[in-house]
């Protein structure tokens, strides 16, 4: 694969100056252009030690309007990150739309450089870059612009580029990298090549000329600015509600048909008894999971009036306020909307040790935004999937996963939201909104079932939760949610 | 101070009970009004150990609406934030306008801790509580509303409760407290006394028992809310342009006005010797800086076509592109907007060992919001105190502080600005708004030359660069600040 680009190629000065004249005014044209879209361009850096890699980054810098870019390098990893699944240091970067990151330094790093000092096998180099390659898929799906470039240098260039080197800049790393040339070589094609896809192709350059180098990088960046703009010119997305609409046709029984809500009720006593047993358990678990450093992550999702917020109180009761936070989304900032709507979820994400709760989730891509045709079909219908993906990654860090579906009968909300009506404290709950959703209820139904069914994976699994009786659903989120982690902990301490 | 508050007050369950609901419902109609305002809302829970400031900060989660109110505990402290000036951890828990932050601990505890245990003199403890006093002075100035909240236990009872208390939840420090009581309490008497501010007043709870305890934080909460709200409606904002601009009479000249811009020229030999000179030099000392774990922030504010970009190009040009991070100001987001003015440059600063580079800055506020009047006159009057105090903490910190003011004469910038309308790839940089801006040169001016006079301090001095001609302007940048990095870099290692 490198043999194509390990014939270095010159460019003189004068030819030089004249393709940065325009490659110049062409790139800070598309970058005005970019701005008013919805295109995030995320541009990696990858490479040799010794190609120059920060070098092609501050021309970049020189040539482009700084306003609209940013750079991030990747570089010693903070504790911050470290204690959040893998990805989360490369979501803080990604971009607003409109707007450019130069990464240096990048999701292949790591995989690449373990890999070829032996660390890890090239069977896990393999799992890897699949997990790349869904990132960038997800990415790519949603108007974000990969443009992946890397440098090459043959051996000798290598060689002598790295004895030239400033001695602060010679890191170990880069000392072990020259000896194992070969090793790293072959390891980064068996990357490239399962990562150049069609919605993210690799372009390699070889590193030998800076001239060279550089102009070819300026180009390649402003040709794929200037395709993804065009393409998006072109494209008409059409949008219709009414299509959404007609996917709902529900015959066939949901999963929530199969509870029988009644039986599911609790006494008084038996619920004091048992708030309090399970209370008290959670308490000890939440102090004994801090002690394992494992986070937990907890979604809760329902009907209006379900009883999320009641819940989530008894869970909270039981944990110390320094150990958990509860995030209750509501409308995204505009930082939140400028980019992939996981981002806002991915920031939030509990430290090792910690507990996030969720009062409603990255599921209102598949309930809400469905239902009501804020996401187009194909946006909604590949969220399954990203969010799997997302659930997973938080699954491999060591974080507990656990999602509950509040459930009651359409009668009970009717019920419920007459009373929210007449309680001066509740009557701020209960908004025209709930009242329209309500009319919705079959095709809520639908969603709620199709979602179950795509997202509840044995990492992950959804807890439907009969909550016609709130003393009912309160104990049974306590008792699972002890399960969950109890089972976690002693999985970690076998 | 703490006699007062050594009597225990006890409360029946039933009283309890009713007060809950009313107090309750008058939170949640104060948290809805408060969303309509441009007040943020800091509650700090600070106290002895033992007195349960986590099931209060619990109530309020329960007796809130958790859509409008974020916990933030400081408790075990990143690398990130002991990376960076001491309050930046506070900084990123503050809440959005009309929103609330619950703080357990806050920029008390840790100098409380360490006055106590005999750690740190009084006389220390007396300058940080200053630095808190400024720090919540321009919180309330800026429409934040700071509810500080202490309980407090009587040393029998508090002996009592640690005793009772989960092993998990009994911290080494619990168990040191409870032997150095009287130390703790001295030490907080102090603080309290020094921080009891009329903008920002402590309120001293009993916390023997719990229902008296919550429902009377709950109480005091709720009326400085009330109190708070009930002021902004009666306050009628009157902010007249005509009266900012009357400010303006320049009849004295200005520091400027002593530079004799011809002078400063650079030939384009020189130029490049220097600049190559000063380039490497600083490439070093950005290796220097990283090994010794100091962190650079630098400001460029100028004339429209000062040279700004240019300049900052020549430094990031010898910098390793991990090392830096240029951030260009432009309209501050939604997020950047609900905060303090500083907030959003707060954000960006750098950890150990990392350049930030700020392209203009919150120098914005005594330059283009006093010019424009976007900002009252009172707020960028306490903006030079805010911003000096914001400038020490980062020396303190150890952050070497820049200022470059790239200054121009009126006559080259027409001549520049002509020149960018002929050249293809500088078009877009000249603007309406930059003719404008032009207009009020003298409005400018003025402003320039009181910002140099109240914030040029010895740990951030301005440096006011002649640019007329731009390669002695950059070269001038450079060398400034090498000399200014190597100074900290030998004081630091002597």
């Amino acid at each position: 694969m490198f043999e194509a680009v390990n014939q270095a190629t010159a460019l003189s000065k004068q030819d030089f100056e004249t393709e940065v004249q325009e490659v110049r005014t062409e790139l800070l044209k598309a970058q005005y252009t970019l701005q008013e879209t919805n295109i995030s361009v995320i541009t990696i850096i990858a490479g040799v030690e010794g190609a120059g890699k920060s070098d092609v980054v501050n021309r970049f810098n020189e040539w482009m309007d700084t306003r609209w870019i940013r750079n991030h390098a990747f570089w010693d990893e903070t504790d911050e990150e470290r204690q959040r699944p893998a990805k989360w240091r490369f979501w803080r970067t990604f971009p607003p739309r409109g707007q450019m990151a130069v990464l240096f330094g990048s999701w292949y790093t790591h995989h690449i450089i373990n890999c070829a000092l032996g660390k890890t096998s090239s069977d896990h180099l393999d799992v890897q870059m699949q997990h790349v390659e869904q990132l960038e898929r997800m990415l790519t799906d949603d108007n974000h612009l990969v443009v992946k470039l890397w440098f090459h240098l043959s051996p000798e260039m290598q060689q002598k580029r790295i004895k030239g080197k400033d001695k602060h800049r010679l890191t170990k790393l880069a000392k072990k990298f020259a000896k194992h040339y070969d090793d790293f070589l072959q390891t980064s094609e068996r990357a490239i090549r399962l990562t150049d896809t069609g919605n993210a192709p690799w372009f390699l350059i070889n590193a030998e000329q800076e001239r060279y180098r550089d102009i070819t990088a300026a180009k390649i960046l402003l040709q794929q600015l200037q395709a993804a703009l065009n393409k998006q010119t072109n494209d008409q997305p059409v949008r219709s509600k009414q299509e959404h609409a007609r996917r709902f046709t529900l015959d066939s029984p949901t999963i929530l048909d199969e509870l029988n809500l009644d039986e599911c009720r609790l006494s008084k006593k038996e619920y004091k008894k048992q708030l309090d047993h399970y209370q008290k358990k959670l308490s000890q678990l939440g102090w004994q999971a801090r002690d394992a450093r494992r986070s937990v992550v907890c979604v809760f999702e329902g009907w209006d009036a379900g009883g999320k917020g009641g819940a989530i109180r008894r869970v909270t009761r039981a944990l110390d306020a320094r150990l958990y936070s509860v995030i209750s989304v509501a409308a995204p900032t505009d930082e939140e909307r400028a980019r992939h709507y996981l981002w806002r979820f991915w920031r939030q994400l509990p430290r090792d040790g910690y507990i996030t709760i969720y009062d409603r989730s990255w599921y209102g891509r598949v309930l809400v935004e469905r239902v009501e045709g804020l996401a187009a079909e194909e946006e909604w219908m590949r969220s399954y999937q990203e969010i799997n993906d997302f659930e997973e990654q938080q699954h491999l860090h060591g974080t507990v996963v656990t999602k509950f579906w509040l459930h009651i009968s359409a009668d009970e909300q009717l019920r419920r939201f007459r009373e929210r009506e007449a309680t001066p404290w509740k009557r701020h709950k209960i908004t025209d909104e709930d009242w329209r959703n309500r009319e919705n209820w079959d095709q809520y139904a639908a969603a709620v079932n199709d979602m179950v069914a795509r997202t509840s994976t044995s990492e992950a699994p959804w807890v439907i939760v009969p909550a016609n009786d709130k003393k009912y659903a309160r104990v049974y989120v306590l008792k699972t949610l002890c399960q969950r982690i109890e089972t976690a902990l002693e999985q970690s301490s076998s």
